[in-house]
């Protein structure tokens, strides 16, 4: 299969590469890689897939949201969650549908937080539950037998002992384990599905 | 207790007022009432604040999306979901949490789709699922015992007509039947719930 991984070098992107080396790899990313792409900006988006062209699946581990907590979130903080973490992922699709060959998939990422939440994750949260649901809702009028599903992994062992104050409590996985998901949502026949790994 | 209701003229909004009438109900939207407010502005929200003043809970009933299948949806039509549904519903909490007595209470809507799929649906689902899950991770944060709660109507009699043909084989509910959850929100002591009325 032709896969772009969009946040292809990040702590999970890279270990998602190796789960589907298999594969004829496109890795995009803000610094580059094989193609550029900014995920807050429909233009970039576009501008990525006129570049790449038809692919069979369409993997994503970007976005990102700010950590604040609810009392110090405001309306300006949230954006980065509003345009990265959820526009930036459901706009990949909308945008993308058309460069996605029949049969083929996208995969995205949601995480932990919307279900077990932890102190200043609320924006977090918020993203991922609208990624969540829009999978789930979308799965059922994708066109030409497209597949939709998300990753929602909880804190990886990589990223644990920066973020462990988080996440006090959890355990953490290994990114590679969480990347086994995402060849499960490429290579796999589910939609609609969110993928939980959460120990 | 004093409470402000956003959206008290709409369908549901007028039954929750109703619900909620032995309390000082204050009656907000974008067309007068007692006082005036765009969701989609973090201006208008603030300058209602500050005209109304300290309240014991926030109630909100406002909020839309465009219908639209994955095909055809496109950012611009998505951002209708993000800007009031989603933004505005969330920007209520963000701003208004220094006007909410100790103790007080926001109260959320989302809706059916977000669990159970509908056609011409992912956008407001995804609206529904960032609010949700906004919801349970703010409050285990929440200053001073504020709660905040949600409230997830599936299709009310009072739409059905007009909207049975999105919402086949679903069982409408009567919008009274959905304002007593409101009211539980608002008086009762749970916090971090989404509260399903799908049948």
């Amino acid at each position: 299969m032709r896969i772009i991984v969009v946040g292809a070098s990040g702590t999970i992107g890279s270990e998602i590469c190796k789960a589907l080396e298999h594969h004829d790899l496109i890795r995009a990313g803000r610094n580059g890689l094989d193609v550029s792409v900014d995920n807050t900006s429909p233009d970039s988006i576009k501008a990525m897939y006129e570049k790449i062209g038809k692919v069979d699946a369409v993997v994503n581990a970007a976005g990102g949201a700010n950590f604040a907590s609810v009392s110090e979130l405001t309306p300006e903080l949230n954006e980065r969650g509003i345009e990265s973490k959820l526009k930036g992922q459901i706009n990949l699709v909308l945008l993308g549908l058309d460069y996605v060959n029949d049969g083929g998939s996208f995969t995205l990422t949601t995480g932990v937080m919307m279900d077990d939440p932890i102190r200043m994750g609320a924006s977090a949260a918020m993203a991922n539950g609208g990624v969540k649901a829009f999978v789930k809702a979308a799965a059922i009028e994708m066109p030409r037998g497209i597949r939709i599903n998300s990753v929602s992994p909880t804190i990886v062992e990589e990223s644990f002992s920066r973020l462990e104050k988080y996440f006090v409590g959890f355990t953490p996985v290994p990114a590679s384990k969480v990347a086994t998901f995402y060849r499960k949502s490429v290579e796999g026949a589910q939609t609609g599905q969110n993928y939980e790994i959460y120990h």
